[in-house]
């Protein structure tokens, strides 16, 4: 099934139980959870600077919408910058891996 | 609209500068400034090494061309890597949000 | 001709030399190692924790296979995850020095 990838960026506090919990939940079968960085933005008129972090999920087609709902539900930022791609190559071992995960029994 | 992701590398030194300028001129709405990394490349004939730092930004279709004209003019390298990768989701608070920062009034 | 991002996570180990290779071999133009982070992922009935290192790695359509095979060949997991995103706009200068340098002769 078709590989998405899920990138979101959060605050470094929760980063790891954000990432913890989709993958308890099985809607991911695997994140990175990239080194807390600069970021920069427009918020309420002025730019603002932060330590943030950036997550990197994948999960496949039919589980996408479940996992972006989580990933939203777990979120702890009103506006979260989430972003779906779509690879348009991956070995086939990491996609049937992916879908074995994913599509397991959930612990919800 | 439509959501664009601008992927850039760039020296360390000045990575900063060029973000926040991005945003000052309202072509983006934010930006990842990535750790300083190891990045290899092929150059007059063999292969050099350096610290880069990668850099994040997010735009909507309408504002892309200006972005990217800008980036380069920003830019200090002569052949700077710049993609754009266009997400298949984004939550429409983002989108909205992002609408409404890009196409605000510019400092130019 | 199309530039191809190739994106892998790998042990921190050996990461440079793989990159290294890839260049070497000349089926990709630059490398972006980002640096050692927390990965967490479903493997055997659990959820595990590792440091990866995030590759970033350009190259174009007409050596995109090639590439592929190679870092297959080269990667140190059984199942490795390796993506394929295909940027919707580069600068031209960036493609055609992409273009010199995956073409050029390799040391196969």
């Amino acid at each position: 099934m078709t590989v998405k990838m899920i990138w979101t960026t959060c605050s470094v506090e929760g980063a790891t139980q954000l990432a913890r919990t989709m993958l308890e939940k099985k809607v991911i079968a695997c994140a990175n959870i990239f080194e807390p960085h600069q970021a920069l933005y427009w918020w309420d008129g002025k730019i603002c600077e932060d330590r943030e972090v950036t997550i990197i999920m994948e999960t496949n087609e039919d589980m996408l919408n479940v996992a972006l709902e989580e990933l939203q539900k777990q979120h702890s930022y009103d506006t979260p910058k989430i972003m779906v791609f779509s690879p348009s190559n991956v070995p086939e071992s990491f996609s049937k891996w992916l879908d074995k995960e994913v599509n397991g029994q959930t612990n919800n």
